[in-house]
Parts: structure tokens; sequence; C-alpha cells
């Protein structure tokens, strides 16, 4: 019965790629206006491709080289272990992974840029329209980031079987992810940052004004940095949730023979990509209505057909519905993190509202209060996440079976991401409003379109951060399941059949995981410091230039001097692939050199203390942000003394310093903690074999 | 040969309590000044004196709660297995902790309120004579604290031999100074920071300038936050590190039923009390020297001549130098992390002069910076505690004895702790002249009273951060000999011969401990919330406060009328207390709900999690609160436009920022992770009879 179902996830990707091209199909049918407007389109499009080609074109030589490198050490090391004829598995899979994960940021960032414009365009006819147009765009991203991981690996899957023999394809996506989030994560905060300090706090332009000269590299980090980053993150993501559950399904199937062991995964995927399009379908906004409502609805009625979908693939596959509990945590996880992202973040709740309070007596109070919640908000969630994986691991029967704990706990992370489709879309829908709000500003459009587009926004504001949890607290069960499948690999290079067998090294009693622990708790400190210090360095320069601008360049206030855009771009640009380097050395290198130097045990305690630090600070760092700039918008809203009071420029300054919190180093902790297990999966046979320390 | 060498534990904290008497009376011997100082000193002292008297008070019913709640669960326990008469050996001895606990922290105050008064009087008569009071005030507290811990520890020894009796002696002391931690450093930060908020930036008059309405609740918190919190910490990590030591000398002990492996942390800590007395000897600056140069003479002479003591114990006591290797390792580690403190927080570095750089651009870029760079200072020093825990492993004979390796680990932790006499007298040296200085501010003296008290306390800045980083460094070490003591004692009620035998619980595959460290990571950031959202409330109320006296008491400005001194006192008085309650219960609850509630191993794993997120986010604070308040000071010697520019307004509220960082939250969490493993060790007969699951 089993075999070949398969095709179900073959069959699935496919449609969800066809859906997506018609949609794409309907929104480039729209007009996209005139005038200033497509001037305007013309030039963030150009500076966002610009930016994307340098991007891979620096990447491109480093992936070669990686995929050279595993063709030759890990690929002929399995061929050599297993006996049979050497093929470069693992070399291939990656460089077919990243590209992908390339693929899917590019398309991504095109969507976004050739929707920006349509949306604004279809503000003039009012907020339905423009509703319609915009979470189209989101949906063809959330479709195709789905469709491309599913039929990635669906396709591994039929050609090579063994989960472990294409890892390759996972850790390319998260590589050229990780990158994308850095890279694009420092651009778009250098520009927004930069751009807003010296036009809004100093000049006291508004926002989005074409006088300031940072205003196009701003537009254009929204595309690269939000929408891309995203786009990349949320397939690697999901193309190693896949591939970290068919590794864990792997010996459970080699036990019983099953297949339904390795394809179920796969099933999840298919039956959300059904439940996804119809959810999606039901996304329709009467005008003058609310747009969260109609948003709301559309992941619901996803969600719930997709549980009653598994449900019955679980009892037709199994015969029993233990795996569908574990599952069913998956859901219930992206629901408890949605409550409290909430809780925390929106300014109807009291934490945001102590912030903006905070604000009258000055910018530091104001931060220091900001970092008190960000830091507060981080334990919450942690909680729900650790009792979600006690919870899956003991409903999937984990007690009299460890392998089956282990692998229920990949498949609450699969549940997760298997809904990554309709969150996508409804997060990739708040850039595209967002920049076509910056369209209709820069093009002077009638100040009602920059209305609309701000109604969508607020929206947005809203999603985003529901979407950033998600993505949190999906990497986070993601990277657990990928630990799990790590160490398995581990007890199966050392000859050993069953984990359980492992445990006096993995012990925490054991120095060589305390090291690893300590060691990987600061590492994510010193990875998020590079991202950090990319943004501060890329801003400080913006604030430079654009300072100059208006004083060197004659007429630029009046508006009668167009300001030189492009030299804005070309500094965030060079900072943002300059900022890639060194975080990028840091997780291709720290778990080789720990793995080989001190063992494959240390490198396990690596591996959790990352995940255990983490997803604190990442937490910590997103809906901090989060709070700062809805603490701000609270304001605006006239609270405190409202915009132009000494409170809001306060708030600004946490606003500011919040940025690159939630839109840089935040998401970058999301593929480096996948990305690190990734690679110690792929070299843990190299590693049982050549540590310094066993 | 071994039985009774503790007696030189007891004559050596005797000696040492003895100097510091004889030291005491050599301070209070001198003349305190007249007029207007003695009315600021009578003042400060009385506000010092009734915070510590409320502070005690609120705690005191707690404490006799908690020390009842252990007399009849643990001690009922504890007679009830070994068959032995009950004696209230935990309950007697958590009281007689807290009650050493506190009276260090009262006497760490009360030596530094007589002290400040004594050091402006002297800095009259020059440099010499002020370094000598302020020193010699240092040192009474130094030696005070190791004295008092070596001799209850020793005395507890003598009486009842076995550590795990008098564990409650280090709880006690824990608990004491956590508390101290967080409620005095909640007072000095919101004290300082409401001042300088309102008084410095807002109102343009000098810090402890007679006029702001704070100063005397900023001068009060400096001896009841700084002083008597790091007081009671100093106190209590010597103390959790010597029974620490002890807990897992045990089972060495009964295998071998060689008493030395329980007296030579004892004997340890008495060699270092002769080295620091000698050490401190040497502490004599000429007229117009470098004081920097007299103090660090005194903790290298201190370390060399307790390492050459050491081997010499080592030797006599073991016959071979492994454990003197481990100690050794602990001395290095102390070395190397003074030299990454001193790159990451002295502006003669980069990373300090890059975030002054970055205040060019503004507060949020010089935020951003600093973020970055606290960020990435936590990365070194994890590094070299992690490693130091495989040394100190590996070098005690780790590799071939689990227990001798998890021994080593407690002595490198001992050895760094025993010459925390010179460390102390050092650290309570900067707050000494820096009250001084404000004394001289506050008492109109001569400008050039304050000109050397200024040279005085540039020194100590530096120290400071030192003796910061000791903190956090001996808090991670000693926590972790701790959490592998916790895990003998759990083996041992299990009934395990070995704790290699538990291993299998304490594997990282299990999804028990999975959660422990995934809850220990977000427990510790939530601990942090609670200090940095308790001095965000009390500042933002001073600067309320400040700004109603300014506005409403008429001739405050022109220091026609007085301020009202006590309103200010009392609401950091309110804001400190209420705020020990919340991170207070946090420590004591949840390792007993976790352990009851999920397991020893459960537990074992958040232990370890709070250590691996509390060390690098502790260092994060420290670090990054000192870099800031640098490169505000960095600024004021001239640079990027100097003092009153705007990169220094900037700067201010970077160092704003910092400072609850670095004093409140950052520093509480040291007794934190050392309170939580201790309660854990109290409770670990009970949580594995009781626990729901096994």
């Amino acid at each position: 019965m089993q075999v070949g179902l398969y095709w179900l996830a073959l069959l699935a990707s496919c449609i969800a790629l066809a859906v997506a091209a018609g949609a794409a199909a309907l929104v480039l049918a729209k007009p996209k206006g005139s005038g200033r407007m497509v001037e305007i389109y013309e030039a963030i499009k150009q500076g966002a491709k610009a930016y994307m080609n340098r991007q891979y074109k620096t990447l491109m030589a480093f992936i070669i080289l990686l995929a050279v490198i595993f063709a030759v050490t890990v690929d002929y090391f399995t061929a050599g272990r297993s006996g049979s004829p050497y093929f470069p598995y693992t070399g291939l899979s990656f460089l077919v992974g990243a590209l992908f994960s390339a693929l899917a940021g590019y398309l991504g960032m095109s969507v976004a840029v050739e929707c920006n414009v349509r949306t604004a365009n279809a503000a003039k006819s009012g907020l339905r329209e423009a509703l319609s147009t915009s979470f189209k765009g989101g949906l063809v991203m959330g479709l195709c980031m789905v469709g491309l991981a599913l039929l990635g690996v669906t396709l591994f899957y039929w050609l090579w079987r063994n989960p472990l023999l294409f890892a390759g394809f996972g850790f390319g996506g998260s590589l050229v992810a990780l990158f994308a989030r850095i890279g694009g994560g420092i651009y778009t905060k250098s520009a927004d940052v930069g751009a807003d300090l010296v036009g809004k706090i100093e000049a006291g332009i508004p926002e989005d004004d074409p006088r300031n000269p940072a205003v196009i590299a701003d537009a254009v980090g929204d595309n690269v940095g939000d929408v891309a980053g995203m786009a990349a993150d949320v397939f690697e993501t999901y193309a190693v949730t896949l591939i970290g559950a068919m590794l864990l399904g792997w010996p459970l199937y080699t036990k019983s023979n099953n297949v339904a062991f390795l394809e179920y995964p796969l099933i999840l995927g298919a039956i959300a990509i059904f439940s996804t399009i119809i959810g999606a379908l039901t996304v329709r906004a009467k005008e003058g209505g609310d747009p969260t409502s109609a948003i709301l609805r559309g992941i619901v009625v996803t969600a719930v057909l997709a549980i009653i979908g598994f449900s019955l693939a679980t009892w037709q596959l199994f015969g029993h519905l233990e795996l569908f509990y574990s599952a069913l945590i998956g859901v219930v996880i992206v629901v408890l993190l949605a409550v409290l992202t909430d809780y925390y973040t929106s300014y109807r709740h009291s934490p945001t509202r102590s912030i903006a309070e905070a604000a009258q007596a000055g910018p530091a109070i104001n931060i220091i209060r900001g970092l008190a919640n960000g830091l507060e908000s981080a334990f919450l969630p942690t909680l729900v996440i650790a009792l979600g994986v006690i919870g899956a691991y003991l409903l999937a029967g984990g007690l009299s079976d460890a392998y089956m704990g282990m692998y229920g706990v990949a498949i609450a992370a699969m549940a997760m991401l298997s809904i990554a489709g309709i969150i996508v879309s409804v997060d990739a829908y708040g850039p595209i409003v967002d920049n076509a709000g910056g369209i209709a500003e820069m093009a002077g459009l009638d100040p009602k379109v920059r209305e609309i587009t701000d109604t969508l926004d607020a929206v947005g504001n809203t999603t985003k951060a529901l979407t950033k949890t998600f993505a949190i607290g999906s990497a986070g069960l993601a990277a657990l399941s990928l630990l799990l499948a790590y160490m398995n690999e581990v007890a199966s290079y050392k000859g050993m059949a069953d984990i359980t067998k492992l445990t006096s090294e993995l012990s925490l009693a054991s120095p060589k995981v305390i090291f690893g622990l300590l060691l990987g708790g600061g590492l994510v400190f010193l990875f998020a410091s590079f991202c950090m210090k990319g943004v501060a360095r890329g801003a400080f320069g913006i604030v430079n230039e654009v300072r100059r601008q208006f004083k060197e360049i004659p007429g630029i206030m009046e508006g009668k001097a167009k300001p030189d855009y492009a030299k804005c771009v070309d500094i965030v640009t060079r900072t943002g692939l300059r900022g890639m380097a060194l975080p990028g050395a840091l997780v291709v290198l720290s778990p080789i050199i720990v793995g080989f130097a001190f063992g494959p045990y240390a490198l396990a305690g690596l591996l959790i203390g990352c995940i255990v630090a983490g997803l604190a600070l990442a937490l910590m760092m997103a809906k901090g942000g989060a709070a700062w700039d809805n603490a701000k918008k609270f304001i605006e809203t006239g609270a405190f003394g409202g915009k132009r009071s000494p409170a809001h420029a306060a708030a600004v300054v946490g606003d500011t310093v919040g940025d690159p919190c939630k839109d840089t180093a935040g998401p970058a902790i999301n593929p480096m903690i996948k990305a690190i297990n990734m690679i110690s999966i792929i070299f843990a046979g190299l590693i049982v074999a050549l540590t310094l320390i066993p």
C-alpha cells in the first residue's frame, strides 16, 4: 500500500508551483500605473536585481568550492564505507539545494518588486483590490517556497531513497538562506536605520521622502532583505525539516521495513499544500471590511483542513493515531506562539504600552524597558516549545521506543512547517503593502492611496510578528530534530545498533559535552554580534553619506536637485556583502573544528548549546524589536504626547535599536542553528573516523 | 598525616578576620573631616543602614520559613534514609549561611560608608594617603568575606564532617546574596540612572551636585548595591565553591578513605589567605606614582605566592601534582579573563573606541554598536572557561577516573576563588574612591581633592571590570562543579555506585534533558528581565520625582532651598525591595517544580541550560555595560567632539542603558545560577524519592 505514495507529494508540489504561476500571471496582468511610479519601480527593480546578482556571484565560488570538498571527502568516505560505487551524492545535492534556495530568494524578490507597484496602483481603486493584489503576491511566494522544497526533496527521495545521501540538499538550502538573511538583513537595516536617522530625525522630512538620498536603498532593502531573505529562510527550514524527519524515520524503516516512516513527512507536506490552496481562496475582504479577519480566516481554514487530512493519512498509513498527536502538537505550538507574540508585541497589551510609557523618561529608559520586555518574552515561547518536545516524544510512543519518540519530535516540526505556505503568503503580504505605500509616497500619489496601504500595513505588522515567531519556533523544533538525527548518525557510524548505547558519551556529566554546551552558547552570541556590527557599520556609512549630500548638493531639500541614490545603494551593498564573510565562516568552520579536534560528543554539546542560547536570543531580539516598533506606533496614535513629543523622539531611538535586532540578527539565528546542525550531520561519518578525541 | 590539617584553615580564617579588624581600626582612627562632609556622611550612613535593615527584615520571614521547610522535609528525609537520629542539619546550616551572608553584606556596607568620607578627607593630604585609606577599606572587606566563608565551612566540617549536611550553609549564602544583588542592584541603578537623566542631561548640573534631589539616594545606592551586593556575592561564591569541591571530594574520600580529598579545598583557601595578606602589604603608591602598578603588584604577588603554596600542599597531601595542575588552570583562567576584559572594555582598545565613534551617528547607532560588542565579548571568555573545564578535568586524571576529573574542575574553581580576597580588596576600593569623590563634590571641597579621587577612580574602573569578569567566570566554574555535585547526589540517591550508570538518563538525546535545557535558557532571560524591569520602574519614578521637585520647590536650582532627599530614597527603597520578590521566587521555585514534576534529569538539563545561557548573558551585560561607560569616558577625554558634543550626548544614553546591564542584571545572574544549583543539591534526595517522572 505504502509504496509510491510519495507521488502524492510530487503531484502536490507541481500543483503548488502551477497555482503560483497562475497567480503570478494574474498579478503581472495588472497595470503598473504610470509616470513617476514606473520610474521608481524601475529603480527598485534594478537595485534589487543588481544586489541579488552580486550576492549570488559572491557566493558562487564558495558554494562550488564546498560542493567539491563534499564530493571529495564526505562522498568518497561514504562510498568507501558502504562499498558501493562512488557517486558525489552530497556534493551534487548540496549544489542543487543551494540553487533551489537561491531560486526561491530570487523568485521572492522578483514577485515582490512586481507586486509592490501594482498594489500601489490597485490601491487607487480601493482596499479590496489592493488586498487582492498584495495577497496574491504573497501567495505566489508561499506556494513557490513550499512547492520547491517539497519537489526537491521528493525528487531526491525518488532517485536515491536514502535521506542521508541528499542531506546536502538541506545544507545547500540552509547556507544560501543564511547568507541571504545576513547580507540582506544588513543591507535592509543599514539603509532603513540610516535613512530614518538623518531624514526623519535630523532633517525632519517624512519617511520615504524622495529628497532623502537613502530612500531607494531603503526600498531595495525591503525586497532583498525582508522578502528574499525570508523566502530563502522558509524554503530551507521546510527542506531541512523534511530531511530531518526522514533521517529519523530511517532507523524505524530499517527495523520495520515500512517505507511509511520515510514517506509520511512527504505526505504531510502534500496534504498541507492542498489545504493551503483552499485556505487561500477564502481570503477576500469586503470594501471597508477588516482585512485582519480575511487573513486569519485563510490561516484557520488551512490549519483545520490540514489537521483533518493529517489524521486520515496517519490512520491510513499506520493504523493508529499516535503520530497524528505529535503532528497536532506542532499545529498547537503555532497557535500558542501566535497568542504569545500578540501579547508581547501588540500595543493593545500592557508590555508594549509599558515601553511607550517609559519613553516619557527619555530614550535610555525606553530602551531599558524594551530590553527587559524582550528578555521576558523569550521565556514562555521557550516553555511552549520545551513542553512540545516532551509531548511529541511521549505521544509518539517514546516511552517504549526512543526512536518513535524522536521521530515524533520531527513530525511535530514537520506539521508546523507544513502550513508554512499560508504563513509566508501572509508574511510576504506585509512588505508588499509597506513598499506599495512607499512608492505611493515617493511618486506623490493621492494621500488616499497611502491611507489604504497604511490600513493594510497595520495588519501586516501583526502578521509579520506572528510569522517571525513561527520562523523561530519552527527553526528551534527543526534544529532539535536535526540534532537528534546527528546523534543517530554518530551512533550508526560508531557501529552501534542503538542510539541509547551512546548515552554515556552524551551525558551531561561528560566534560566534552559541557565544553560543547558552553561554547555553543558563546557561539550564538558571537554570530549575533557580527550581524549587529554589520548594521552599525552600514548605517554609520549611510548617516554620513546622507548628511554629506544634504550639505553639499544645493537645492536638494527644496526638491530641485536629485539626490545621488546610487551612492547609498553602493554603500549598503558593500556592507551587506562584506558582512556575510565572518558569520558564514563561523557557521561552516566551527562545527568542523570542534568535531575533529574535540570529537563528535563535544560537537553534540555545541549543537544543543547553540539551540538553547539561539532560541532564547532570537526570541528576545525578534519580540523586543517588534515591541519597540509598536510602542512607537502607539505613541503615534496620540498616547503620551503623540507625534513630535519628547516621548516620541525617545521611542524612535528604541525603534531604531530594535530594527537590526528584529530584522537582521534575530532572523539570521534561525538558519544559523539549522545550518550548523546540517553540516554536522553531513560530516558525522568523517568526524567519527578521523577525530583527535574519539 | 592528613587528619586535622583543616585546623590550618581555621587558623587562616581567624587570622584573616583579625587582620581585617586591625585594618578597620586603622581606618576608623583616621579623621572624618568636618562640617558638611560629616553631614553628608551621616545622611549616607543613615540611608544605607535603613535600607539594609529593611532589606534584611523583609527577607527574615522568608528565610525562617525556608529553614523550617528544610528542617521538616530534607532533614527528616535524610534522617529517615540514613537511620541516624533526626537533626535539622540543612535547616540550621541554611540559617547560619544566610546570617553570615547578611553579616558579610552589612560589614561591607559599613566599612565602605566609614571609608568613603575618610578617603575624601585623606585626599586633602595627597594621593598616597587616599590610596592607603581606600585600599585598607577594600582589604577589610576582602579579608572579611573570605575569612567568614572559610570559617563557616571549616567549622561545619569540623562539627559534621559530611559536606552534604551543611550544603544549606552555601544555599543560605547564595540566597541572601541573590537578594542583595537584586534589591541593591535595582536600588543603586534606579537612583543613579534617575539622578543622571534629569540632573546631568535635562538640568545640566554636574554629577553629585547637592541640588539634585536624588544625589543622596545615589550615594546610598553605591554602598548598598555595588559594595554590599558584591560582598555578599563573593562570600557566597567562595562558600558554595568550597562546599561543591568537598561534595565532589566525598565519593573519592569514601573510596580511598583519604580525608585529603575533603580537606584539600580548605587548605587551598588557607594558603591563599596567607598569600593575600602578604600581597596586600606590597600595595603602596609613591606620591605622583601610578596607583595601577601598585594594585597590580598586590594581585601578582598574591597569585604567585598562592601558586607556590598550592604546589607544595598538593605534593604534601597527594604525593603527585595532578590536582595542582587543575588548580593552576583556575589561576590561569583569571589571568586570561582579565586580559580579555581589558581588551573589550578599556578605551585603549578598538572595541570601546568603535562604540565612541558610532556615537557620532546618534544614540541608536551607539547602542547598536555597544550591543554588538557586548554580544561579541561573551564569546572568548566562554571559550576560555570551556577549555578550562576540559583541561582541569583531564589534568586531574579524569580519563581514568571520572570522579577525579570532576574533582579537578571543582579544584580549578576553588583555586580561582581562593584569591578572591585580594580581588575584592581591589574591587571595593573602586566604589570607595568613587564615593569619596562624590562626597568631595557635594561638600564643596577643594577641586584638587576631586582630582585625586578621580585619578584613583580611573584605576578603579579598570579593576572593577576585571573583578566583574572574575565574578562571572568564577560563578560559571563554581556552578558547573555544583551541577556535577548535583548529578552525583542523584546517582547516590538512586542507589548507584557510580555516576556513569546514570548516563543514559542524562543523555542529550533524552527529551527530558532537552526540555530542561531549553527551559533553563529561557529562565535566565526571564530572571534578567525582572532585574532590568525593576531598574526601569525605579528610574522612571526618580525621573518623575526629580522633575517634580525641580518644578515645585522654589529656589532649588539656586541652591537656596534644600531638595527632599528622603523622598527619592524612599522611592528606590520600595522599588528595590519590591523587585526582589519575583526573581527570588523564580530561583527557589523553578528547580523544585521542574524536579518534582519532570524528574531529576530534566532538572539537570535545566541547571546546565541556566549556566550556558547565564554565562553568555552575564558576560554580555557586564562587558557591554562597561564598554558603553568607557566609550563615554573616551569622548570626555576630547575625542569625537568631547564633552557637550552630540556624540557625548549619544554616549550618555548608551552609558545609561548599560548601567542596569552591568550593575544589576549581569551581576545578579552570578548568584542566580549558583543558588538554583544549590537548592537542587539540597532537594536531590527528595526529588529522586517523590518525583512524578522518575
